[in-house]
């Protein structure tokens, strides 16, 4: 029955549909006018405007929209003002891109029209024009800050570094994988978890509430899941949300955060995965540099003026490694005092882990080779006795201590089987051990917190400040 | 107290980790072998055994790292032979790259030395050499069935389209924005909702164990989110996990699934929007099949043969556009009886989606300007009075039915403003009116669920086959 005219008839009528495209003079982003010469025939331009200073003869505005931090300077006849070309209207500016006589711009756009698309009630709006408010101010406005130029820099070195992450695993091989964000993994330790529940209400004792009929949690890690993976494709990552339950409204701490964790069959030592570490910070961070160099330099110069030299250091010298045990004789030795007092076989706290890196000559530092009893079933045991260690390694950085943290993972079946019998997990990580029986490989893999590591390259020191929306003390707005 | 002697101690101390790094024959990816011709000095190739042929003068292996559909030949003497080198056992081969006497493949590895660096238990290893199971059985393995050819493949295909989609923005000049995860809209009507709480205990009535003080939910959509950076970045995207609470253990839906989501200011039209999904779709797909060719036509042999034929047909051709309206027409007159009977200011049920394609010749078909009533608050009055529909479109695809949605936004303060009190969600919303005070320009955005969108280039009928860990019916495993 669908034969040719059939179809015809469809194609007739849908020429028809009442979307028509209007012939329009080109359309240039602010970053592709700022970079032209001038260009023949008129061009569009279309943003935010960010200042309007109206001579007698002449109207000068700087229009934004977001493609750099640099605005666009348009010049117009003072005819073309109207009341709602105010600071922060949303505008449209026909004219043509001429060569600049200011000393501080190659280019400005000679307005032929302007068509304000969108007002801005300026006495309500709380930014104002060349006012550089604070972060914390503009944190009480997370629906408008990203109109500001310490934001919008900010997320623009994030989504570059976003990028910049996807391209280093995929040109160095790796598989990208979306790990599970329910899942029923529960006994990693990693800290407290979000129940998933698909009722809010008060619940009768025995009611079973639960969507998959098991507890469900939000991931604390993809590990476990990518260790599937790499059992089938060698290298992979996953970049995604990860989260903590712990009420921490610190500036070092987010209940959702981004975890970059990468996971490598066919690796039998920690070396390879320190090289990795390495590369993918380097790597990165020389991307953003070179991608972003304004918006990284907003930071350096306003937010914090120490954090340029110390980012060169960090690119420039090789990384130091530092056994676990050594770490401790030195914080030991260190001609300071700790609130808490370093001792083999406990967790380096933040006070040490920057006397460490200070002490290395604010060079980022491996610490390599911490005791067993104090990390996850999965790492790999050094049978190195009486200490007793496992090949565990975190990277500790200038400002932040702890970026990044990896093992190998213990891939020989009866190490693992004890261990977790020991725990009481091994009914739960069946499946896990499933993987030690079928052709496991030796593997390890890290993990890297993405914004302590945009904290790093910017020397932002709330975490809350390199996220797109912070959530305290206002997160009944989104 | 830290001088340059305390500096070098540091140096010397780190010389001494016990991180050996062995010179090691160069590391081929089999991906890497394949193409290669005739390499000069030793290799090595890691990866799984996917079959072991024993001959008298000769022992033939195939293996597999993943990073190809094909694997590669290795012939050895048959005195490498070892009791654990069998299907399944990773291994490492080192030898020499040949040229192969055999019409299939361009070079084989001359073993020199295998060495089985983790056995596999083929009695109990679900799967077995040379054996297509259905993707229903695999599904039953989801910590093991990457290991088999299809999935393997269609992971492949999934990072390759996830890499595809983030550079297909990044070229156009979009910013990536990490919406958030866990939010507290819950007005949009997209679905039921996760619930996430920071305990899973019974709780006594009145008792707050909200982690942020309101009732907190996993995301329907970052939609909300990115109509704020939109008012900052003109162009915006994200690509995240989004959440709906249906019990629906259906091969069209799942409770955790990615969507791609992009948002543009000073668009107008509804065209230029039809023209961004149309481009994302042809450009992404291309890219893809120009990537893992191998790894689609296994889909397109094994799973879904005529697929091939179909996303050729969509690639090739101008996809089509049909007022709303007017697509219940063509149903009314339908030579067809639909479970649903097709009437104005309902919605479009999938049946009448397949209809609509295939009486539009199987080419992807753009439904727009839907029922004012159908949609929700935010999208566009089109003043069209007395039928009254709103600027939004949905591209339906052949086989698959909806696989995006998107609309112009409602910018004008004083519709949006009695639209959400007649709804009673002004308050609510209070934030997303500010938007509308401060410079918001005309704007418009999409959705494009990924997994419809993996089913739809690559034939796959159960979207549970299209993600990495399937949860039904054994989402405890994982």
């Amino acid at each position: 029955m669908f034969g040719a005219r059939c179809l015809l008839l469809a194609f007739r009528r849908c020429s028809s549909a009442p979307c028509p495209k209007h012939k329009q003079a080109a359309r240039l982003r602010v970053c592709e006018a700022l970079e032209a010469q001038e260009v023949a025939g008129d061009i569009k331009v279309q943003g935010w405007v960010r200042s309007v200073r109206s001579q007698k003869q002449i109207l000068f505005l700087h229009i934004n929209d977001g493609s750099s931090l640099e605005s666009l300077q348009v010049v117009a006849d003072p005819t073309l003002k109207h009341s709602d070309l105010t600071f922060g209207s949303a505008v449209e500016v026909q004219g043509k891109l001429v060569k600049s006589l200011h000393r501080m711009q190659n280019v400005e756009l000679k307005a032929e029209n302007i068509r304000v698309v969108g007002p801005c009630d300026t006495l309500t709006f709380p930014f104002k024009p060349r006012e550089r408010q604070p972060l914390e101010y503009s944190r009480q406005f997370p629906h408008l800050r990203c109109r500001t130029n310490t934001l919008s820099s900010l997320l623009r070195v994030r989504s570059e570094a976003t990028a910049a992450i996807h391209s280093f695993f995929k040109d160095n091989g790796y598989v990208h994988v979306h790990t599970p964000i329910i899942t029923s993994n529960d006994c990693e330790g990693a800290g407290e978890l979000f129940h998933v529940r698909t009722s809010d209400k008060v619940q009768e004792p025995g009611e079973n509430s639960h969507f998959f009929n098991v507890p469900a949690f939000l991931t604390v890690s993809g590990q476990l899941h990518l260790e599937v993976m790499a059992g089938a494709f060698t290298q992979v990552f996953t970049f995604g949300p990860t989260f903590r339950a712990e009420n921490s409204q610190s500036r070092r701490h987010l209940a959702e955060f981004y975890m970059v964790e990468a996971e490598m069959s066919f690796t039998e030592s920690l070396q390879d995965i320190i090289q990795i570490m390495e590369d993918l910070f380097k790597t990165v961070t020389s991307i953003v540099l070179s991608k972003c160099p304004q918006d990284v330099e907003l930071f350096h110069k306003y937010i914090s003026p120490a954090q340029k030299d110390r980012l060169e250091q960090m690119l420039k010298n090789k990384f130091i490694t530092i056994p676990y045990t050594e770490a401790v004789d030195i914080l030991k030795r260190a001609p300071q005092t700790f609130t808490f007092q370093p001792k083999w076989g406990y967790d380096l706290q933040t006070e040490h882990e920057k006397y460490l890196v200070k002490h290395c000559g604010e060079v980022p530092v491996f610490v390599v080779n911490y005791p067993y009893d104090l990390k996850p079933f999965y790492m790999r045991d050094n049978e190195d006795g009486p200490q007793h260690t496992v090949a565990a390694v975190d990277l500790l950085v200038p400002g932040i201590g702890e970026l990044c943290g990896g093992s190998l993972r213990e891939e020989r079946l009866h190490f693992l089987q004890s261990r977790l019998e020991r725990l009481g997990l091994a009914d739960a990580y069946q499946w896990y051990l499933d993987l030690r029986q079928f052709g496991s490989a030796p593997h390890g893999g890290f993990g890297m917190g993405f914004e302590r590591y945009l904290q790093c390259i910017l020397g932002v020191d709330n975490i809350k400040d390199v996220i797109p929306f912070p959530r305290f003390p206002h997160s009944c707005l989104l």
